[in-house]
């Protein structure tokens, strides 16, 4: 009788337990008060649609070739980027612009260096008619992956209907980038409280960003990535000058020069740095920063300890099972890489 | 105390039933008797060599262009080749023969299709200094990974030094393809016993893939991969007549189109088919082997019905967590993708 009476006190006290787990309030995160803030630890997304994502985003049968994929450029292992100055493409061909990183990218204002592109979705479609990147057309695009039974079956699950289209396949592969947040890097550890995620020199560092005006441009969750601002703001940039920027957008003469902001997320991962790719050091990125954005020169050590921050900022880099691919069929259009 | 003694009671149970546990032995498989067998459905390995071969495969620094890695052509995602007639390579070369697949590679008698490398690691120093694939150097590959700390310190763990060379960068990149296997393919669980595994359509493929003579270089675990054999052995092959196979190694006249009878595991997946990757169509390329190789006609039903078979042949794919690779240091090599 006692023993019976326990195990209904143990069930009813698992119940109320159960039930106080599913019912209570996420505490809101208490979070420092900086220009920065931390990247959400998970977002939401759909499963289905996103598993499909990623099986495009690193499908080559999206080129001409058959041999680049989205992730080419912006690879997953390094960054989501390529590490080059530019981009190769279709027959070995240079991009005009260095690759942004993909990691973050939801929290970009707009997409591409230009901002050309609103959305993930937007830009997606872009490399894969580019010439110089991919160098197909989305007729053929559409065409390859509607002849994959496949995929076929996997966008019915997900958009309710057998008949691919461009805008199916550019929303899928935008639905996984979405996923692509590096949280938890350990400036924001720091951000959520935690004082001993960052070493004196590694906040004096921040310190000095945020006292010499990085911040000004580098700042919101992405540390960059939600404004556009003039390359050469106190004095013209020379490296490059061809490359005109928003002006390309807008046609705006005070466009010209004009890049959006890049996102500093993981900056240690993604270089070599700026619009042009063209220095692969971390530190002469910084001090071409001060000097031509914010006229100053920076002492060795307030340079070295900007770069001790900024290498705070890498995150969790996004888990990510490699797909495998379903097989073309006879019917799917044969990749033509020497054309 | 009569629940004391149920739980003593409990606690010897659970231990003899553990103790049995670890001691039984396994019991020898069952398979059925036949030319082909199974793939085993694990093997053993070496967590933090794998791991460490598994970077340096998907690393694209191993290339004099920083954008071509092992998986470029032997693509996880796409059966471990590229789907390409010949590959891509640095300057958009391309190569002078179809790249076989990593996949089960491990049951090669020796790799490439002359079979000049007696294993997976010599195999792997190969396309590094080729010209027209990666078109570095083993001097340089070195180089870069060993200015890479997160590397350095792995190579310590894993072969006790820091001293990094290329025996030990192809040491742990074929450990890593020794993991490549795809067991459990839907004529692996008919051949350890399971009737229903295969459709009677298929059945009478394998039948045919018998009788017919394809068994006589298709056979053991690879279902091929361990023979050498002419191509057009009753007539000669005439789609491809520069590519001289194992003579190239030999120099023996006998060895003129004489290549390595590939692996037929996951055939349906490693299109387009034979050294010259000449058809996309498996159909005809069992066709194209029946009248160079057997010197006889397939009926359509014939055809179809081996085909049928040889799709029976797909396994399970490696489940690949992509890695992420350390980055550069500014001690690097910077890739040069232009020279």
């Amino acid at each position: 009788m006692k023993i019976v009476r326990s195990f209904i006190l143990l069930g009813l006290t698992l119940t109320l337990l159960s039930v106080w787990g599913c019912t209570k309030k996420e505490t809101p995160e208490v979070v420092r008060e900086e220009p920065i803030q931390p990247i959400p630890l998970k977002v939401d997304y759909d499963p289905e649609k996103v598993e499909l994502g990623k099986m495009l985003y690193f499908d080559p049968r999206l080129s001409k070739s058959g041999f680049i994929s989205c992730n080419s450029c912006h690879n997953l292992a390094t960054g989501g980027v390529d590490n080059l100055p530019r981009s190769i493409g279709h027959k070995w061909q240079f991009g005009g612009i260095n690759a942004p990183t993909v990691l973050n990218s939801r929290y970009n204002i707009a997409q591409f260096w230009d901002g050309r592109a609103k959305d993930l979705k937007e830009q997606a479609g872009g490399p894969i008619e580019n010439p110089v990147e991919m160098a197909f057309s989305h007729e053929m695009a559409v065409k390859v992956i509607q002849s994959i039974p496949q995929y076929v079956e996997r966008f019915k699950k997900v958009y309710g209907t057998d008949q691919i289209d461009i805008d199916k396949i550019t929303d899928a592969i935008a639905a996984f980038e979405e996923t692509l947040i590096t949280p938890n890097s350990r400036f924001d550890q720091w951000l959520r409280g935690d004082d001993n995620a960052l070493t004196a020199e590694e906040k004096e560092g921040y310190q000095l960003f945020k006292e010499k005006g990085c911040i000004t441009c580098h700042n919101g969750i992405g540390v960059g990535g939600n404004m556009f601002q003039k390359f050469g703001v106190v004095k013209p940039y020379e490296r490059d000058t061809k490359t005109l920027g928003r002006y390309e957008v807008t046609k705006n003469e005070a466009d010209k020069y004009v890049f959006k902001v890049p996102i500093l997320r993981n900056v240690e991962l993604t270089y070599p740095y700026f619009h042009d790719g063209s220095t692969y050091s971390l530190s002469e990125a910084v001090n071409i920063m001060a000097e031509y954005q914010l006229g100053i020169e920076l002492t060795p050590e307030e340079t070295r300890k900007i770069v001790a921050f900024l290498k705070t900022l890498t995150g969790e880099q996004p888990r990510i099972v490699y797909p495998v691919l379903p097989p073309s069929t006879e019917k799917t259009p044969k990749p033509t890489p020497a054309d």
